[in-house]
């Protein structure tokens, strides 16, 4: 990946890789959760214990292979209670669904089971070689013979161990091979010969795609996305252009939502039926109410909270604040820190000064107010239910109810100045130039 | 499609997909149409009748299958002075060129023509069966024999029928099948059992698909999009990314307009030739005069009207407005309901007071004024040609000719309080945390 | 093209395609390079000059044919020093790579080396006939037999000949054919009827397409930013989806850049390390440092210089303006013609006025400064380090060190008034509807 970070902490709708396999392995209802992880990544043992508190995580000291790796974790193994399944923390788009067919295949009475996909390209691909139902070897590329490179059924790496099995088979693997390492797809020679019930169970190949470079991972976002937008179609929600519109991983969307073009969708969104996200909005953290219209070019940040019939146009940032029902941004505004009532209109050009440098303030605006264009709230501030701010004031204290404040200067007119004024501007340039 | 909305109201290009189908009509020339809709469906018929004012629309009352459906005009049929084309409301993007060719088919002596497809995937399909250029049946997937299914020319549900013989065909049609319905597509057999002149019509499967789920109507919106951005390639115009740009029903781009990416065209936009829209703008109800420049970031709303060698720029909103030849806005901006004249310069951060929270007013600004930066222009209000604002200023009251305009307070600098202040901050910031 | 523009000046990633051609040429080694244009390009030969100063372009004034415009440079061929690469202004992806194997062919032997590309649709193009490694002939489609039509290795118009040969070969080149022009590709059989060694080299389908149609530079831009977006991932940047950012020819991101979805590089930009750019930000010309964070929305025009760990936010537009280490503007700004000092924070809506509608003037900001939102600062003007501007002031002289400035107006409240002019307004509203 040329990267510093951890491969498996790069993110994937936003979430990092492991997250993804941690939430399938918790959807599809696995009670205990280890994770063995490399020496030195404790931002990647850190994310584990807060997605999954009750995992536990082991280190591999040494790189010796994929069933060195799962010993890593001998003593949950030794724990013995139920089935293993042993997932990769860079093949995040495993759904609940065929980790649940790997479960119900040893509920069935195999001993070990092995996810395999069918692919139209094998070459490079482990083939799983299947007689009768079972499984009876894996076979690497290097090794196959002509016929066997012609299957098209290969081995994604995920496999699911009978409990009371797991150690043994996996103690028995050597590493006599090239590079001295100790294979896990090793299992399945052994506890054939062993005369164990070996199967394979099929998932995607679009599920079982392995990350191990930036292309790989964006092809990888590519088809989280397509998950992502087939299910809000589904769900009944008009996508305009699927392909220019980007989920996060825990993007929430009732029916009849309308999401035009060239919209993103940061982590934590939730939008209600009848709402329209128009097009070049960005949302993260934010939730939307019903029949309420965001954009075109809107930024809600996180702690965005509208209500019902609202409306934030464009070049709007909300950040940590709250509309009322019906109440309105529209045009090139910064509402941060703040609350603002039902029915409320913000002029175009409405700044809340949130920030003075040290600490936040928060702006609280009343009902039924009008905030004129262009003008500037200096927080800690609050606005009276009926409140009237003239267009280009700066407001520095509090407005009751039904009030009008101005903050700003007369006009001055000098009339034929202005082209006194050109004159001279002309000159100094044509002095210059 | 899990929707409120009657499945032939949602929209593509912008335009519901039934209005699609009565634009390729009266394109093709066709003088009576009539539109067959369903009960409780007041908005599609409203709708109808503003597309298509001479249009008739019938209700069917129950849903007895396509034959039905027709019959529910029998008055329109009737009439029957011209030959009966027979389009879904859903299958949008037929085009006037293959209506046409159903209506030659007629004309040189069919008494009934079949618009069929050719598909590289036809299962599901009832597959048409010639012979020597007669139309003999048409079969459907669940009847066809293994050699039939491997037919790929596809029935569309498209038809033609001679005038004369319509409702005689129709009323023959019984509703003897599983679903006791009346199949539009039984004309076939009838037909040929009584010796007449069956042909069949072939158009692109693109233009004949139909719709009935999120993810079919995103996928014809796609077709649609390519179609209008191939037209526009060929008609001379540089689309920088066309998968980017995003057309509506009714775009107008002259030859050589350059398009940058990510650009949304709402209904109702011209563009004159030398113009350039740059990325990420979005227009709606605008026109675009020659060699303008539009953008990044641009939005035009409807009424927008910029003249040749205008310049709208970034963050800039500008709605039912007009820009005089050479006028600017380059720069974070709302200018509503106003009009600018000719080389004026709108600075940077202006802001049109357009609304009271009751009334909207106008704002006129005279050719070659300059409006400071951060103004705020408070309507209604005239400035005058040659007028200059000073920077920052509330302008409440008209400025004549030529004169110099202030609204802004004078300046106040105390030495040295910067610091005192941030220390006082600082000290509250700890005392909070 | 349906253009006024020359077709080889329209752009590919920001740059007219024939200049795509001149710097493969360069970066290939080629020292000498000589450009056949057309009469009346002298936009084309200006652009030709400034790209390789030491080229030479030739006029051909008729267009008779490949071989003609090669003869057009006659002078250039009879230096014959060194070997003579014929490449196509109008086909700019070829890559250095594929230009070196034309030359290695040379180097080795050949008197004329062709290349050539495999395609899955070779229809229409000229087929390379080869036997034993040798360039037997180049088959048009309408002359090939059958079985040459099964050749799907064509023809990509571009040559190398051996330098001494190239004058004898292409003045024995006749016209008699349909056209009476004179084609290069003739060559090949005079060559191999003097018993020359004539070769063919493989290249690639895309980097040898010609263009003719906006369609196909469309087609061929996709292609260019594909390669571009590659590269990037391969050099350890992170696009979160690939096919929404777009590149200019000279864009230059280090590894562990992360790049959000709809992102534009324009010309000359320049990304440090650990950057983030977000999404919807648009790059022209600009520097970013470190560990930055542009965006989402954040335009940065030409000569945006930002220092490491800055943070340029949503609808901010930067041009011409230095940014120290950690200085700020994260919401609705204008900064242009400025420099912002180390760890500044410029305030949601602040606008730089540099113009006065002759003369652009300097903004410069001290390190460690605070300015208050919706602040107009008039240039020419300098803010000492630390300096404090009160929100919504308009800042018209210069602001020493550590100090406070004011300049707006004290706010005016009156109560119960806004209950009044909200009467008033609804009057006059209904008494106009």
């Amino acid at each position: 990946m040329k990267s510093g970070l951890p491969k498996v902490m790069h993110e994937i709708g936003g979430l990092p890789m492991v997250g993804h396999v941690l939430k399938a392995l918790k959807t599809a209802g696995s009670e205990r959760i280890t994770v063995v992880i490399g020496p030195e990544a404790s931002a990647l043992e850190t994310f584990v214990y807060e997605q999954a508190p009750n995992a536990r995580c082991y280190v591999q000291h040494e790189r010796l292979g994929t069933a060195h790796a799962v010993l890593a974790a001998r003593p949950s193994l030794e724990f013995d209670a139920d089935d293993v399944l042993v997932l990769f923390g860079d093949t995040p788009l495993v759904t609940p669904e065929t980790v649940g067919k790997v479960r119900q295949a040893l509920a069935e009475g195999a001993d070990l089971a092995v996810l395999g996909f069918e692919t139209g390209n094998p070459f490079g691909y482990g083939r799983l070689l299947t007689e009768n139902g079972r499984l009876v070897a894996i076979r690497e590329e290097k090794d196959a013979s002509e016929e066997e490179r012609g299957i098209t059924f290969c081995n994604s790496g995920i496999m699911g161990f009978n409990g009371p099995n797991v150690l043994s088979l996996l103690d028995a693997i050597g590493n006599g091979n090239a590079k001295s390492e100790f294979y896990l797809t090793d299992a399945v020679e052994i506890a054939n010969a062993r005369g164990l019930n070996v199967v394979s169970v099929t998932g995607s190949q679009t599920e079982t795609q392995g990350i191990n470079t930036r292309a790989q991972l964006a092809s990888c976002e590519a088809d989280f996305q397509d998950r992502m937008r087939r299910a809000a179609m589904d769900n009944g929600c008009t996508l305009l252009a699927p392909q220019t519109v980007f989920f996060s991983h825990d993007t929430k969307l009732d029916a009849d939502v309308i999401v035009e073009q060239n919209v993103v969708f940061g982590p934590g969104v939730k939008v209600a039926g009848g709402a329209r996200i128009r097009a070049f909005s960005h949302l993260e953290g934010a939730v939307v109410g019903s029949r309420s219209v965001v954009g075109p070019y809107a930024r809600l940040r996180p702690g965005a909270v509208l209500g019902t019939d609202t409306r934030i146009g464009n070049f709007v940032e909300v950040k940590n604040a709250t509309f009322g029902a019906g109440a309105k941004a529209n045009h090139l505004s910064y509402i941060g820190d703040a609350s603002v009532g039902s029915k409320s209109n913000i002029g175009a050009g409405t700044i809340t000064c949130n920030y003075d440098g040290f600490l936040k303030h928060r702006t609280e605006i009343g009902a039924g107010s009008f905030v004129g264009s262009n003008s500037t709230l200096v927080a800690p501030i609050k606005l009276g239910n009926g409140a009237f701010v003239a267009a280009g004031s700066v407001i520095t204290d509090d407005v009751s109810h039904d009030a009008l404040a101005f903050g700003r200067s007369r006009q001055v007119v000098k009339e034929g100045k202005a082209k006194a004024l050109r004159t001279r501007l002309k000159a100094e340039k044509d002095g210059k130039s």
